[in-house]
């Protein structure tokens, strides 16, 4: 059976191209003992694979990302043909992997998207993140950078939720549409827009901001410490400004001496305990139409490579999804 | 009466020099009400001064800081001629102030200098940075920079007692015998040391960094990113090393992405509800001999500015008091 998959071509300069990558059909091989080999449905497209391609990826092998999929052919007797999964899989149509890696998807949970995005590490990163180190209280102002994107935009409605002031920072007047009108945040600021970000996010925040939520750093961090009041919570969850292209000077934190201001440069790993109860308290939000969480799925494995490379041009709109089968 | 005092002749260019300070002897005006006249008697030579010395000072003016002293003439009736005070007094054998910003002292609590020093501010900083961020328990360990300084020492010494493993980084090898033989620490470096800071720091923390107290910012800072543990705290005191001379470039604590690393850049202000508790608590510890402090004491208002100075070339040891009378 032949399969066809996404390998690393080369390492990327700086910013990344399609070149990096390179489509390849190989002949499946057989299942190990301890293996299964998935189907994959859906591919997660994030901006942290950015970084694993400078270094963790092998030139020549396949992309590795969390995905979902079903266990078609399985040499472990715990893990039958036909099970649900999601784990790292290859940008693949199938991929053999070690089932110690893997989880089962209860059936009962949804889509076989859902624990890639908002059921998953992108809902439990937003939860983190905004619920237990953010911490927002009823009058908060609080802002996220990539505010409409697949983290940002659960950290933004939960934070509105629990009774906060809510601003996005967001690239183009098409999703400072989305932000408001399908997100709910109070205000959206175009960071790509004719005026200063810190003049635009001065007016957005008439009581200076209490949690910010980073996904971007650089530029939009610089424009938000001048703003924080005493007690403020970074919660620093990337630096996309820094992935791709040449790395940006970043902002000086010690002008925060004396602010009172905690920063905490969280990883969701140290929050897996908390998936299942998170998971769950999303899953009933979503269920609710309290929480809108928006896919941007693409058909086809081929179309992994353009799919990621349109997180970095901000042409995407929320969660990336390649669909596979 | 003529009053012999200090005034900022000329700002700083970049390394504060005696030539920026003017000695004067002028009359001492009347009392207005509501005011009384201050004879000091020590004055607190710190670092942040350096900062004011920019702009908030007034050129020809005295210089302010915290101090110590009697009412000498009263005119305000709750303010009796004789009592110890504590507020801020001009670098002055005499100040006229409003006692709203005075503080008295009580007699019981032992030397007029140490409102100024382990039971005033410099202890209250150490205490919130230390136990209230750093949260030291048995087993971790913990860097103080500056450490053999006013603030520093109270910290690294309060870590000790609550059973942590503390390191001191201080500049020179007189420093490095006191930090140990008389503060307590299990382990000093000497950032003048032959070594490179990351070498002889990693040496000393081979467990990792679980709490920096971070009095100096800078190659201090950056030498112990590396080391930190996940889940470490940083309790940001101050950047001595910004304060005088050029301006250092600052370490990218992007750099922490994903650590679990929170950052509390604190303001002892926030603290000031704490001041009465910590204050008999740290003088309990003091008459105990559980804790050190080590007062270097100048004579005369007219020494202040050489003893200011000698806070940036690291000839000190301890806190920096001027006795005025």
């Amino acid at each position: 059976m032949l399969n066809t998959r996404v390998v690393l071509a080369r390492r990327p300069d700086a910013v990344v191209t399609e070149d990096c990558f390179r489509i390849e059909r190989v002949e499946v091989g057989g299942v190990p003992p301890g293996c299964v080999l998935v189907r994959s449905q859906f591919l997660s497209c994030d901006p942290y694979l950015r970084l694993e391609m400078n270094a963790r990826f092998d030139l020549d092998a396949p992309i590795r990302a969390r995905a979902t999929g079903h266990i078609a052919s399985s040499a472990d007797p715990y893990w039958p043909v036909g099970a649900a999964v999601w784990g790292f899989l290859d940008w693949a149509e199938y991929t053999i992997v070690e089932t110690a890696g893997l989880h089962r998807i209860d059936p009962l949970d949804g889509a076989l998207r859902q624990p890639l995005g908002a059921r998953g590490m992108n809902g439990l990163t937003a939860w983190a993140g905004m619920m237990e180190l953010g911490r927002p209280t009823p009058g908060d102002t609080i802002v996220v950078s990539a505010g409409a994107g697949s983290v940002g935009s659960i950290a933004g409605q939960l934070a509105r939720l629990a009774g906060a002031r809510t601003v996005a920072v967001v690239g183009g007047e098409r999703k400072v549409r989305h932000a408001i009108e399908r997100l709910g945040y109070h205000v959206a600021v175009d960071h790509m827009g004719h005026e200063p970000l810190e003049v635009a996010l001065g007016r957005a925040c008439p009581d200076g901001v209490d949690i910010y939520f980073d996904n971007v750093g650089g530029a939009v961090l610089d424009a938000v410490l001048p703003l924080l009041n005493r007690g403020a919570r970074l919660a620093m969850c990337g630096v996309i400004s820094k992935y791709d292209g040449q790395p940006a000077p970043q902002p000086d934190l010690t002008r925060l001496m004396g602010s009172g201001v905690t920063a905490t440069w969280f990883s969701v790993h140290d929050y897996m305990p908390m998936l299942p109860t998170v998971s769950a308290r999303i899953g009933q939000l979503l269920d609710r139409n309290d929480l809108v969480y928006v896919e941007d799925i693409v058909d086809g494995v081929e179309n992994a490579p353009a799919a990621f490379l349109r997180l970095f041009t901000g042409e995407t709109l929320g969660k990336v999804l390649v669909r596979v089968h």
